[in-house]
């Protein structure tokens, strides 16, 4: 390693260490002859209460050092969840960050961007000396907030806050049978998570006169049809139910599938009955969801989605894509 | 209201403003007069890389202020998720916050946390003006780091930072069929992640000739014995499989269940035999976890947890509590 190479490798592990400090995002605004000006900041911090005070700092190298040394105002934005993109926009070189954005106007003028998760106009109070940086510290003369889930920034990553796994009910080693069976296991969780959900559905199903079989029947012709007895069962074998020569039968005499003749044995698609049928079961998968996810935030109910795909691809034991073979047949 | 009641609530808007912008949490340490000094903070910034310079403050009022005004080192760690306790204790006041610690040593003498997610040792340099605050700007002489997911504060409370929840393979229109049964439907999601897990327990009971009506009776008696067949039913309705009488005769042949007579009908408790079969269960379905959870993060494995229990606790068509009812009885 050359002297540079070693600067350069201490230069990383050190932003890798600082990394490890999560951070909201913000970004800073201020106006300086008739122009707007802003970029996106994450070295944030709150200072004083009385007098109210925040400060951030920027690169002396930056562009737009001059502009917030003269500015006599400027804003911190402290972007939610939602305003990732704005974050990369104000990141951005060679692009108008301002263009198309609904702007308000704080005190000196300065651009306030909406939907933040809060918003700080401030007076410039003191400008520091920071090795390579400037810091800048404001006096807080105006603000405003809303509950949003802010966008958090950690190890090079755009993130969420998400709550900490607090155990619920659980935990309590009294509770906790000889054989080991918690109610942490996590096989105990998602079952009964399933069974709940699906507890719904069933009644759905009941007043079709259709089972489960029928239910994963349907649900694979409504998204590939044209599917022979082995196909069908081959998306669905990883649950334990199985479509038989005689259940097939069976939704054909009643006027929801019909079987085409074809060599390898006869392809099933779904009839207008069906898709009808169909349509209604998943509305009714739809009311179900949105009832389960009443209690957590629309981030949540992302993570926990997000969560679940991970845990099936993991633990995927080879089942064909479903999705894929539509887009393969259409 | 009066100017004090509106001045209090003019800074408790200010305070929930601030805490929008999410932060890791510090704690900042040093040694003076041969006396170590610690407190939790959460207004750290990195402010400059050449020379690396990083920056904290704290209240003027802090009975610690003197002492980190004094000090010619102090060092700065980022928690880990798993230091809440530490964060906690190090905002204690009347607790002698280093005992029992194990402790390292640093520049100046200055007292090294373990366990945290980075740790930077440094030389104070500048001491700002910051309203009721100083600002401390220390010049990293020394740092560590490990890649441990971070402890989060946002909104007053502690958090964590988790992935953005990246859709996975799904989101592509094309691949959502006209009913509407898109990959994202969390009734599709919480299915197939239970079959998946499900389909290994599966091949677990045919090893012991046992199907899922016997499963979910088993580990019911595991939990709390003595119960009638109507008692079982009523945990495990909701997975719309059900013990019939039948099917109990046949466990108790197989010696796997022995039936008492009682009021109400025979109840069932499990013989040794059938307290094995549970053990063996219970074992797969906890080698099942881990294998599932091997793609995810200690914390997202809780996290996922977490959510699950919430889901089922919106969801619950009103099921007894089964581990509940085994304290009662005890």
């Amino acid at each position: 390693m050359t002297a540079t190479d070693q600067q350069r490798a201490d230069l990383l592990a050190l932003r890798g260490a600082l990394g490890s400090f999560a951070t909201g995002v913000t970004i800073v605004t201020t106006r300086v002859e008739d122009a707007d000006v802003g970029l996106t900041a994450n070295s944030f911090s709150s200072v004083s209460l009385d007098p109210p005070m925040l400060l951030w700092s920027l690169a002396k190298t930056s562009s737009s050092h001059e502009a917030f040394m003269a500015a006599g105002h400027f804003a911190v934005h402290v972007l939610s969840v939602d305003q990732e993109h704005l974050s990369r926009r104000f990141a951005s070189k060679d692009v108008d960050r301002f263009a198309g954005l609904p702007l308000e106007r704080g005190p000196g003028d300065v651009p306030l961007l909406t939907g933040c998760a809060a918003r700080f106009s401030c007076r410039s109070a003191f400008h520091y000396e920071g090795g390579d940086h400037t810091i800048f510290v404001g006096e807080i003369v105006g603000f405003d907030h809303t509950p949003t889930p802010p966008l958090v920034f950690h190890a090079g990553k755009y993130a969420l806050a998400a709550p900490r796994a607090e155990p619920l009910g659980a935990a309590d080693p009294a509770r906790v049978p000889p054989t080991g069976f918690a109610e942490d296991l996590l096989g105990y969780l998602m079952g009964r998570a399933h069974h709940q959900l699906y507890d719904r559905m069933r009644s759905e199903l009941a007043e079709l006169g259709l089972g489960e079989r029928e239910h994963f029947t349907l649900s694979v012709l409504g998204i590939s049809d044209r599917r022979t007895l082995d196909e069908i069962n081959a998306f669905t074998a990883y649950t334990g139910v199985t479509l038989t020569r005689e259940a097939a039968a069976d939704l054909e005499s009643r006027g929801l599938v019909r079987c085409e003749p074809a060599e390898g044995g006869p392809r099933l698609s779904l009839t207008d009955a069906g898709q009808q049928a169909l349509l209604r079961l998943v509305a009714a998968a739809k009311a179900i969801e949105v009832d389960a996810l009443a209690d957590l935030s629309e981030e949540e109910g992302r993570l926990l989605r997000h969560l679940l795909k991970r845990v099936i691809r993991t633990t995927d034991p080879g089942i064909p894509d479903l999705w894929a073979s539509r887009q393969e047949r259409s």
